[in-house]
């Protein structure tokens, strides 16, 4: 409390860091110093970092999984172009344009205006209905599931009935109902490589986090 | 593991919850049976409840502070029609339209085109310079900054340098640098209500949760 009062008269707000790059090397620092990466592959560890940055908890290495391939399949995909599929808008807008390799579109339908209607039509949310107009650019895109785990049960009964199998899928649905059953079930897919927080917890920053860190290495 | 594999013949997925409504009611269920409330007032609660939400963990509500006044003066501001003001283009995504009491405006200047040559002039980063952009607007406004410290370090700067006073800020800005201590800086600046996500923790999804809570009582 007494540095809190400190900051009344301004003198240690003076004193904070104002520079980007300075913040990004302190904190991915930070990171790297306090987090337990030891199970990770080198590329992995690098996902890691930018996930456990966006949501500011070291202990979070421990819910991180990934799929065999993971890293090095969705770098590929997003080196040759291929699309972003995002299953919200704050996901979406998490993604920085400036880091992806080929311009890459990034793409979210939840709010096209025909997914109300399919959403009623499926019996589904209107998250789990967006997915249905991804078309033809599900196959081999990295897809970024950060809120929603019907959009991500709805994904996987989409490629069990057959749909062209994306690249790779972040699954980081966060939440109460079906967030820890979907991730589960992708984890138990097993067929598409994957990258997981396992539990409850997730979301859209550390979602966009883990596509920011497999479109650049750059730190 | 052995629920996870019988994920594969899709059976259990068949099962899941697909509909919205019955999503949230049972994930505050959740929270409210789970989650230690017992410190907040009622309006309070109903705030956390929307922040653990976003994040999906309820141990947060440790770390969850409310300024006094913090919830009926914002309140009592959105329906007035007071812009919401946000520091982060995925906060500012994360504002449910439909919940907004007044048709509010919600604002983020991040990506303006002068944001660049302010953020080189004032010597801080852009999310810090773009709040120079918010001008008139934001005397009377609700704040949502879930992304950067030094947005909430600036903002707390330009109302000590005589910036009109805002209804209220939402001060959730995550990371290993400076979050911690814009926070205890908002927290003992004191003159204008506020609730922050104290410690480390924090992101645009937790200050989009708390606006949505704020804009609409309704659960």
């Amino acid at each position: 409390m007494r540095e809190a009062h400190q900051n009344q008269n301004s003198a240690p707000r003076d004193a904070y860091e104002r520079d980007g790059a300075a913040i990004y090397a302190r904190s991915f620092a930070i990171i790297r110093a306090e987090a337990d990466l030891r199970r990770f592959a080198p590329d992995e560890a690098q996902v890691a970092v930018r996930v456990i940055h966006a949501c500011g908890m070291v202990e979070l290495a421990a819910n991180l999984r990934f799929g065999p391939g993971f890293v090095a399949t969705t770098r590929n995909a997003l080196r040759r172009g291929c699309p972003v599929l995002c299953d919200s808008e704050m996901v979406a807008h998490g993604v920085t344009r400036a880091r992806l390799p080929a311009r890459n579109e990034v793409i979210c339908t939840l709010r096209d205006p025909r997914t109300p209607d399919l959403a009623r039509r499926l019996g589904n949310t209107r998250s789990a209905a967006a997915l249905e107009l991804w078309g033809d650019r599900l196959g081999g895109a990295v897809v970024a599931i950060g809120n929603a785990p019907t959009a991500l049960f709805h994904l996987l009964d989409m490629l069990a009935a057959g749909a062209p199998a994306p690249a790779g899928i972040i699954g980081m649905p966060v939440g109460f109902v079906g967030a820890v059953e979907s991730k589960q079930a992708l984890e138990a897919y097993a067929t598409v490589p994957y990258a997981i927080v396992a539990g409850r917890q997730g979301g859209s920053a550390m979602a966009a986090g883990c596509l920011n860190a497999l479109a650049s290495e750059a730190e």
